[in-house]
């Protein structure tokens, strides 16, 4: 056999996960779990592994069916809801969370603590069972039951045999628990809380149980198929370390050495493991080795953390930084058309506008090189976005960084806005600073584009505007017309208004005439294969549209809205026509301007198209 | 004070550090370590904090500058230096790897293993001293301070007063080495190997020095500044194992569960811990717990792993699939421009090619959800496309699966492809299947949707596709114009033809003519602000180029360059102008077709820009 999962085609997941799980087969050491007759009954080769994924698919090999009893699984889950009940501190008050290098039945407490060394040990977890909270010791059982329940996600029960032999044997625990309310560990009647403890190990489940239960940990606590909430992200984070140093009985540093996954097994053969944010491994098999794990289950975990390369100390790359690219408003700029004045302004003075484009999670070192990169080139910059939408998720602590940089940018006169579609940054509107101006967050990049062209613009080209309004003897596609042709175009041309958001054009109209923007703006949208609708141009004053569907006789590839109120002037698709004959002159004066005015469009789009390829 | 780092702007990393310095500093617990006289001789407040980014960046607080010795945090780059001279099988034949729950300088091994138990306790870092191979001790050491010099990335030296102190006093340590030497854990003269010991803790370090070592191993075993590798990154994630179970002494498991990071303390009071892929972390304060380790290092790094949230258990976010988006061919096109019959074809079959675009690192889990959404919604596909622009990092076992999956689908009729151009999957050319069609590897995703069209074209579009040379008269800015009028325009072209690779038309060049295209393909080439040229348009024969310049008076964005042998024919700018007067409405004519022509490219342009904001 080659190098596992390496040769044919198929579902390589599938077919590691089978690999694995026939090499596993092979080994036939350890013994069975004899101190009640029940566990010493079961089939010694029984075996089967799953891996769940934290959407919830489910890879099995074996009888993934096979019903066990849960048995020291159930210590991380029990510790947990103790965690919920009480808090972390009233917790550690009673538990330690040391790795103990003794067995995990011994009838000790650590002799400077006076506490259980951790809650995987059977003092720690007997501890965990007399904090969980209810009326009675049935009430105190099924929120348990309910709890791992959650877990698995779907109810599980008592076997009620096991249970009974557990009850009837466990004088070695019911010592433990003596000795526990001896030092005031446990509170109340030990017996109840080390009968709790027999009940929560007494759980059936399935290796496919397992696995879900450890998807739901790998997935911060919330069950992938189910979406319930079985503990809260800062509990798991507590269990899953102490899952890592104690979980796997004496053997935890080899463990962590060897497969590297906050784990935990139990005498009916189960070994539960999880790789945080990822996914959930579940294996069981009866045959113990001296520590009182699973021989297989511990085989199955190295080959699978090996294979998948799931080790948590295994880094594939080092840290990068946050910042993806970064362009000025000189590089690309929006989709507003601007006038000649506004494109030399933004020509000259665009590179003090700059666009940082940020990606992947932003934790602490990601956002920490980000900030400092963006402080040491941004200090020319009078506006500034900081791009999230390539950003999945923001850490605490980068949120507070990005604002933090923001309101010192603003206060040494630079703005500064967000682009932020997600609210990643938890703030539709910033309060930074006390100027609205600074802080914005907008959810798209080219209208935080038009805002730099704004902040620019406004302070560098307060002389040329864009007119508000043009007349028809001003319009580009009229201007310098020889008066009779002026005359003859302008009688012809019907007004129209419209009110601001109204539909002027609608993708699929026909031909619907050339149409001469006097005054206000509107916008050409377009929706993609998904629905979601992309603004492809602002026009305003002085700007014509609806020259491609009269000239090519098409329909239109989009709506045509108003962004304002709007005062048109239109040539209708008749009257274009009738110029043929009757004014080729005219005609052809016209037409070279529409192309003209086309070909300004499509260079803008071309740079935009090579731009974006880049930089989007 | 409120929480750390909430308040004013400026640096917020800085700004932490500052104040888990401040904090820490009231601290004065402790006592400083006095088996040797030189270490109880220092400063007890001394007291120092740096955090060193994965590229090199020092953040710090207090004197930086210190100089004291390294102690113990020494045992676990000799663990490493150990391992990379006999390899780990070896090296874990003499020394185990399990948290020991015992005082770091016991004068004992593991009862069943007759081994030390791990290398962070004095008997195991003795052992790895033993370890390091040379010819004699001169050569063992200077190799040793070779390795710590890499990994701070400055030449360190040897404190000989301590070297001297810790020479005279370690006899419990010499107790130590003979110990081994009786169980044949060292082979050679035990004295050797403590003597070994004591100058390696006898390097003196600053904090800054211990930050860089911790970055180093953050960053793969690579030094971040000097950019020399220290140690293999295989070894790395062993000695960040062990640092993780065994580092903190018998107080690993409130370390881990407090604190979350891999780390080592040593008696000199220095801490150094690790977040691996992104960040080092070293304090400097003398005074020690009663573990052995410094009370403000603990505290420190409590205080910057909450705050800046470095728990390796932290998950901000469960996993998701690394498909970002997908789209077919029915969606969006490449920049080749097609015919009518053509663009029916992939407007019907266009959803037979499917692009699936994947993010992030691409580790198990990410890819095992990719390739199954693949494997589900692929089923129909002739072709398909997986582009990894946007991807970091591949894991061998993801490269795999992707592989895999392609030579799968190659098997049943579905040609596969790969954009790459960072080479992730490793294979310029793949050798996947026998047939040369499949596992294509593209640079760029436009010349990959264009071979998914050529696909689905070749398949269902065998009839009517775009010519490979046209006329005069079949060109479709001249067909069925009047006879009279086309012998006009004939008599004025010129012919021209280029060949493969020439450059036509160049950036920048004025008005040049409108150029029709008999035969051959050329493509329209701009450069971006970075330098990097983009294809906007490839066009055959049949199209039309150059009338954007001749109809603006503009001059070209971009070059246009022949992808074949290419025959032209010319209308000059002379030529064109000159109609206006002779023949306005053949002038009339062309100008409709060209606007036309025009505006459909522009069509086609904003599709792109809507799907390029939408998809890319």
């Amino acid at each position: 056999m080659g190098r596992i999962g390496d040769t044919e085609p198929g579902n390589v997941a599938e077919r590691i996960i089978r690999e694995v799980y026939t090499l596993c087969r092979e080994n036939r050491a350890g013994e069975l779990a004899d101190y009640i007759p029940e566990l010493a009954a079961v089939e010694p080769d029984e075996f089967s592994l799953c891996v769940a994924t934290s959407d919830g698919h489910v890879y099995r090999a074996g009888n993934a069916d096979t019903v066990f009893t849960i048995q020291s699984i159930s210590k991380p889950l029990t510790y947990g809801l103790a965690l919920a009940d009480h808090g972390v501190e009233a917790v550690a008050r009673k538990i330690d969370v040391e790795p103990s290098g003794e067995p995990f039945n011994e009838i000790s407490l650590d002799p400077l603590t006076e506490r259980p060394r951790n809650p995987m040990i059977n003092a720690g977890a007997i501890t965990s069972a007399s904090l969980i909270r209810g009326a009675d010791q049935a009430e105190r059982f099924e929120r348990l039951r309910r709890c791992y329940s959650t877990y698995a996600g779907r109810e599980l029960t008592l076997n009620e045999d096991v249970y009974a032999s557990e009850a009837r044997t466990g004088h070695r625990n019911r010592a433990i628990g003596h000795m526990l309310r001896s030092f005031d560990i446990v509170e109340g009647d030990p017996d109840l809380a080390v009968d709790l403890y027999f009940r929560q190990c007494s759980i059936n489940v399935t290796s496919r149980d397992l696995a879900l239960m450890a998807a739901t940990l790998a997935n911060n606590g919330v069950n992938p198929l189910t979406r319930q909430r079985a503990l809260a992200p800062e509990l798991v984070e507590r269990v899953l370390s102490v899952m890592t140093s104690c979980g796997m009985y004496d053997g935890a540093g080899d463990w962590i050495a060897e497969v590297g996954l906050p784990a935990k097994s139990g005498v009916g053969g189960g070994v539960l493991a999880v790789l945080p944010g990822q996914i959930g491994i579940a294996v069981h098999s009866p045959r113990l080795d001296s520590h009182g794990n699973s021989v297989r289950g511990v085989q199955a975990c190295r080959e699978l953390s090996r294979t998948l390369e799931l080790h948590f100390m295994h880094v594939t790359r080092a840290g990068r930084s946050a910042i993806r690219t970064s362009f000025t408003v000189a590089d690309m700029q929006s989709r507003q058309r601007r006038n000649a004045a506004e494109m030399a302004t933004l020509a000259t003075y665009g590179n003090r506008a700059r666009i940082y484009e940020l990606h992947g999670d932003l934790l602490f070192a990601g956002a920490e090189t980000a900030v400092r990169e963006i402080a040491e080139h941004g200090t020319d910059l009078e506006a500034l976005v900081v791009d999230l939408r390539r950003v999945d998720e923001v850490s605490d602590v980068a949120r507070r960084m990005i604002d933090a940089q923001h309101a010192e940018l603003a206060e040494r006169g630079c703005q500064a806005a967000v682009v932020d579609p997600g609210g990643l940054l938890g703030h539709t509107t910033s309060a930074l600073t006390p100027t609205a101006e600074s802080g914005r967050v907008f959810t798209d990049l080219d209208v935080a584009l038009e805002w730099c062209e704004q902040v620019l613009l406004d302070r560098h080209c307060t002389d040329e505007r864009s007119p508000e309004t043009v007349t028809l003897t001003t319009h580009p596609l009229l201007a310098a017309l020889p008066a009779d042709q002026l005359e003859r175009v302008t009688a012809t041309l019907e007004p129209r208004t419209h009110a601001r958001g109204e539909t002027i054009v609608r993708r699929g109209d026909p031909a619907t005439g050339i149409f001469l923007i006097l005054a206000g703006r509107v916008s050409n949208l377009i929706a993609d294969g998904t629905g979601v609708t992309h603004r492809i141009s602002t026009l305003s004053a002085g700007m014509t549209f609806g020259e491609m569907t009269t000239l090519t006789g098409g329909t239109a590839l989009g709506d045509i809205r108003a962004d304002t109120a709007v005062r048109l002037a239109v040539l209708s698709p008749a009257a274009f026509d009738a110029l043929t004959a009757s004014a080729p002159q005219l005609k052809s004066t016209l037409l070279e301007r529409l192309a003209a005015g086309a070909y300004a469009q499509l260079a803008t789009a071309s740079r935009s198209v090579a731009l974006r390829g880049a930089v989007l």
